[in-house]
């Protein structure tokens, strides 16, 4: 009987030991091709290769690790999630995702448990994408999608991204050899944190992801007329904050109404003085959902409604979209797969999209992929104060632990 | 017969040469106390004692004149605005009020018409307070109002207010002294452009004041709760800068239903991410009214409705009020005075409050006061872009001429 409480701690302690790689001295800071990552792939390499792993370091920086199956000709699961993390990030945020099933993996060969399939695990060097400005560049690797622009791209000091490799030790010509084989590949799990409330909120710790939604974001901006506050009358005005507070009501109205996220999130206002009428007020929209038909279906609305509140205060509205990514479904087959698991650790089974990305949306272009969410504390993340609790991480675990032993081949 | 349309040529290249003494060279910037200060003194001074008027500086550095009257004993009227200016502000906001008195006087002066009252002119120093944030300082002296605590503000160069006067020639501890004796004072006219659009909405070159608005200023803070835009869904946000939209159509609709004016100018949103739901959002309140009742009246339902948007949002609200001035009400005797003169020059009467602060606000301590507006270019003052027209000033100068040549003693 496996003893996941106990499994749970070492995962804990491991999340500490972690979370301390970082290249700031005030906060966790580990970024992509840093000495930091190098760091981290040495530590969780050395976990790996505990665990009765073959290890080693892709050409694009990601550490890889295979429990290899003794079947001949046999075919293979990838399980993953990220090591690097944002400035001022949290401790669990992809690490969790890659510590976790190196413990479990751990106790199947302390078991002698034998797979009918090669297990691969992936700690991607890039998800975050915050030192090149684009997300995903280790699990982009995997599936061979560098686009060769890529070649240009520099971080804020004004290092290329083939420079940083090369300081790494890799080569920016060599990272197409990263991409893998997905002819005998049957699928790709994820483990991670939720960074939304919904599970604390419903009372569970682990909710299996329906899909991954797609974003789409927008730059808009409205031109009123400013004015003295003081001197022009409420009918004459062309005020551009009310205006655009009008607009931000309608896609908070048409979100709800629409089941699908939609957030305002930024908003600069000029002149933005106490005394005078608002000229100019820019502000941005993302808008997801799981599924792009309902997200467009938001978006139409909310775009003739803010078209029309623009007419009807005499102001202009100017847009850009900035971002466009199509909704990623997990595989019916393995999310029933983990759906059985949760069950059978007696717990209610929940199913809910993630709205944010995952190395998951990458790899699906090469296989089928499944993601498992895990509660954090009041559903915050990318801040110091991500919290989990051990007994949901041995409950996460006792769920891997059957999905594994469960999947198809 | 006058020739107003001649005059209003001579006011117009006034304000023009005026206009080119500037602290920038970029843009115009004329403030209390410096060497250009000294220099419009002597400019405007000289058209003065050009037009017959005996001319001083007060000890707070207002240029004064007067035409002196024959009659013994004679009572007085003033008549004033200012000759500082904001940064990059434009050349008639203050300066018309002074210089059209001139070029009327200096007619008076010619055709040897007798007043039987002294009409005194007054050009002051500070209106606009940008260089020691507080306003009113040239006619606040004039009322014997300077806190003692002035002698401790500072200019943006850590300059204080008596180390600007002694540079300028003057001594803090005498500025009591330029507190004029009211005891034969009949009232005081202010000749301004409107720097609203009421005006030209109307199709009028000039209106009467009915009131100098009473402003109280706030400055509101909503806290909700951070969070990731794909994460957390619309029911369970707690989204501080949606509660502030809602806040923002609040003010927006009482000022509407109440006749008065409010306005939310600044805001300022945190984290102010595009993919973040906002936590913290700042923002200003900024209500007028000529009626303080009428004002207060609507900033008490602006408050019990914000506060319910706090409630039934889960957000919290704090509030701090940052300034609070009571109106003016301008003398109906002489509104009637200048309503007269309109008719008398052939326009429809118009009677319009001020939403913007002026000298009359302080000049009212000691007098009764009254105020004529003219029309100005879309309303726009504060800007290098205010702009008004020959005809309008000829107009305004006829009703000027009327009116002080009517006025009661």
């Amino acid at each position: 009987m496996t003893d996941y409480g106990k499994i749970a701690q070492q995962v804990m302690s491991r999340c500490d030991e972690l979370g301390k790689i970082s290249q700031s001295d005030e906060y966790l800071d580990r970024r992509y091709l840093t000495a930091e990552h190098k760091q981290a792939n040495e530590l969780v390499g050395g976990w790996m290769t505990q665990a009765g792993m073959q290890t080693w370091q892709d050409e694009a920086g990601n550490l890889c690790g295979r429990l290899e199956s003794k079947t001949p000709n046999a075919p293979r699961y990838l399980i993953g999630s990220h090591l690097d993390t944002v400035p001022n990030g949290g401790k669990y945020d992809g690490m969790l995702g890659v510590i976790t099933p190196i413990s479990l993996i751990q106790a199947i060969t302390d078991q002698s448990v034998e797979l009918p399939f090669h297990l691969d695990l992936v700690g991607f060097g890039d998800e975050e994408g915050t030192r090149f400005r684009s997300t995903l560049l280790g699990s982009r690797a995997l599936t061979g999608q560098w686009p060769a622009e890529w070649r240009d791209v520099e971080d804020s000091d004004g290092v290329s991204l083939p420079d940083a490799l090369k300081t790494f030790g890799l080569d920016f010509d060599n990272v197409k050899n990263a991409a893998i084989d997905n002819s005998n590949l049957l699928g790709y799990l994820e483990f991670h944190i939720e960074q939304g409330p919904v599970l604390e909120d419903e009372d569970l710790p682990v909710g299996v992801v329906s899909a991954i939604a797609g974003a789409k974001r927008f730059d808009l901006a409205v031109k009123g007329m400013a004015g003295h506050a003081g001197t022009v009358p409420m009918p004459l005005r062309q005020d551009a904050l009310c205006a655009v507070s009008e607009m931000i009501l309608v896609v908070e109205k048409v979100a709800k109404e629409h089941g699908i996220v939609a957030t305002v999130g930024q908003i600069n206002n000029r002149p933005n003085g106490v005394n005078v009428i608002s000229g100019n007020t820019q502000f941005s929209l993302d808008i997801r959902s799981e599924f792009d038909e309902k997200r467009d279906a938001g978006l139409a609305q909310i775009m003739a409604e803010i078209h029309t509140i623009a007419a009807r205060r005499n102001v202009t509205l100017d847009m850009t979209q900035t971002h466009s990514a199509t909704a990623v479904h997990c595989d019916p087959a393995l999310q029933g797969v983990l759906r059985n698991a949760i069950e059978h650790a007696g717990h209610r089974v929940l199913t809910l999209p993630s709205g944010a990305g995952h190395d998951a949306m990458a790899i699906a272009d090469i296989c089928p992929v499944a993601m498992l969410f895990m509660r954090c504390d009041k559903g915050i993340s990318h801040n110091p104060a991500e919290a989990i609790t051990t007994p949901d991480v041995a409950v996460a675990l006792e769920v891997l632990d059957h999905a594994i032993r469960n999947l198809n081949i």
